[in-house]
């Protein structure tokens, strides 16, 4: 286990549903999950307070609110597919993904747990490989795994599918972008099962049934960063979506390793840029070793909770003041706050509401805008 | 021009004859010259003294001093292949190349001069260089001379002949390991001459009728880092000529640039560790020319001279201690002082002397070692 946190959560059965609805309800994300849980002290009561909050938030018609038999059926049919819906802190829950921002409430996880647990390295690169980059993919798995790292990856073509494959036999995880019942693609379903049959896992934070669309893939790739101490970005071109991962790889915080080529490689183009801005170049699996045993040890940060009391209450002034310094071009939450004069707590609740009727967007790194 | 310093030196007929006679002589260097004129204050002097010193030394017979006469032919050799023998601060001796510890005292300079006080870039790589190898290298000689860079390489096969090639219409320098007459290899003649006819130059510090030795290429590598900016290094295998020209040119304080290729590729083997430690990573003209402009404005630092009075004499105690502690294993000059316990002049002296007997080696860095 590369965390220092023992698994400290357990939700009961009813909680685990009241999570459920809620995190399926419209308009509720990670990171809006997390502060309705915080504010008004578990799910059940955020659930009960919805409808109210988001017609402060001034919502044109109500969202939908998931149904405790909807929350039970997936429940359901989650189990009957050997998925377990777990949240942070409980054990198969990857330790390093919960300590990012948006951190999905529960995650499906299908298969053995004990991967999730070991220090995970992701390899990503290009759907249209070459053969060299193929092969490389694959030494680095195979060296990686038997360092005593599980590998993470996105079941896709090229690059993802070789690295699955070399490390089948040590411990590999793939990061699903649409429910665990509708694989993408296809006919890699196959590969899926032979990674099960072998004791890796498959996780996702997708609803059974969801077909995955392209927006689900960058979403998707927060978690390959997020499960890992790192990420290695095998092949890229310019403007790839491994790119993104490596983005958002670096705004975690985790170590971006990227596998260099020929400058008349345009399959490098993306590789060679990420070493320019900073990524370790990596030719060997040591270079990905060497640089996070060091972490390895270091404990993991939970996230502190917000601790809003139920004490603070916006009133319409509240409300106005804000919704007035909103436009469309995103603003810090801190500028916000001191151009509001309120307190943190009135604006956290604020957006909240705004964010519940479908009128708010919050772009990562602080920054909101109306819709 | 790259350099703030206007050139300040101008030998006359007779000093030239002198500093020839003396660069000429056996077991006399680049530093051994600087020491010995830093001491007797001129060229002349220290010819004057070279036996005694020699003997002093411990020489088990003299060493050959270069005659008059022989100097005089070689000057006069030198003219009629259009060859001029500079010295440092003379208008044609390249400002850079002066800064180098151990820069040559007269250097032979075959074409027109004006391209050595240009702003330079060296480029280097493997003589079995891959048809990709030798494209990158032409693209980027070819466009870093739109830039208003002069190019310096071996006139080696592969990336030095390319690099040379794409660059002879906006200036380039050829390096020799030997002779101005001794062109290796043979059939880089041709090559030669259209750089000379293009208003190229050629530079070595080797007399005419040198036949290049293993050995003298490593020497003539510093050169070609010495003239530079910077060093491009564009495929190099593990243990190739190109990384000692890289070594060197980092403790030149010189920028070493390396161009990436695929982990597969053993020829890419080098210049990936090179980026590893530190190079940075070249893909294109502009990663050289961002990194290379703020320092063109910065100044050329000229040595301190030494400044050792003619009043250090050792004696026979001073030199029978400081040559019990001279051995085999390299040791610091600092480290000597300190243990001699006496003035870093006469241990320079005694040095100078054990050099001239032929029984020292320098090894740079600061550090010596008895032969």
């Amino acid at each position: 286990m590369d965390s220092k946190t023992p698994s400290t959560t357990h939700l009961t059965d009813a909680q685990r549903i009241d999570w459920l609805r809620l995190i399926r309800s419209d308009n509720v994300g990670p990171r809006t999950f997390r502060s309705l849980v915080n504010h008004f002290g578990s799910a059940r009561s955020a659930l009960e307070r919805l409808p109210e909050l988001a017609r402060r938030g001034g919502a044109a018609r109500p969202g939908r609110i998931c149904s405790e038999e909807d929350a039970r059926a997936e429940f359901a049919a989650s189990q009957r597919l050997g998925v377990a819906l777990l949240a942070p802190g409980e054990d198969g829950y990857p330790p390093r993904l919960a300590e990012i921002d948006d951190a999905p409430p529960l995650l499906g996880v299908r298969g053995v747990r004990d991967v999730l647990m070991r220090p995970l390295i992701a390899i990503v690169g290009s759907r249209n490989a070459s053969g060299a980059g193929l092969k490389f993919a694959g030494t680095l798995a195979r060296d990686l795994g038997e360092a005593g790292f599980v590998i993470a990856s996105g079941l896709a073509r090229g690059i993802d599918q070789a690295a699955h494959r070399a490390s089948i036999a040590s411990g590999t995880v793939a990061v699903l972008a649409g429910g665990h019942d509708k694989i993408y693609p296809p006919e890699h379903e196959g590969l899926l099962v032979e990674i099960l049959e072998a004791g890796g896992t498959a996780i996702s934070e997708m609803p059974l049934g969801h077909v995955p669309r392209a927006r689900d893939f960058p979403r998707r790739n927060r978690l390959i960063s997020g499960v890992a101490l790192g990420v290695v970005v095998v092949e890229a071109a310019h403007r790839s979506g491994s790119l993104i991962t490596a983005r958002i790889a670096a705004e975690q915080g985790r170590e971006v390793f990227a596998v260099p080529g020929s400058p008349l490689d345009p399959r490098a183009a993306g590789t060679n840029d990420l070493i320019k801005q900073g990524a370790t170049l990596t030719t060997e699996a040591s270079d990905v070793v060497n640089m996070v045993e060091p972490i390895m040890g270091r404990p993991i940060e939970l996230r502190e909770p917000e601790n809003d009391s139920l004490s603070h209450e916006p009133d319409a002034g509240d409300r106005a003041r804000i919704v007035g310094l909103l436009g469309p071009s995103p603003i810090l939450l801190d500028d916000l706050v001191r151009m509001a004069g309120t307190s943190a707590a009135i604006v956290r609740i604020v957006l909240l509401e705004l964010e519940l009727a479908g009128r708010l967007e919050r772009h990562g790194g602080g920054l909101v805008s109306l819709i």
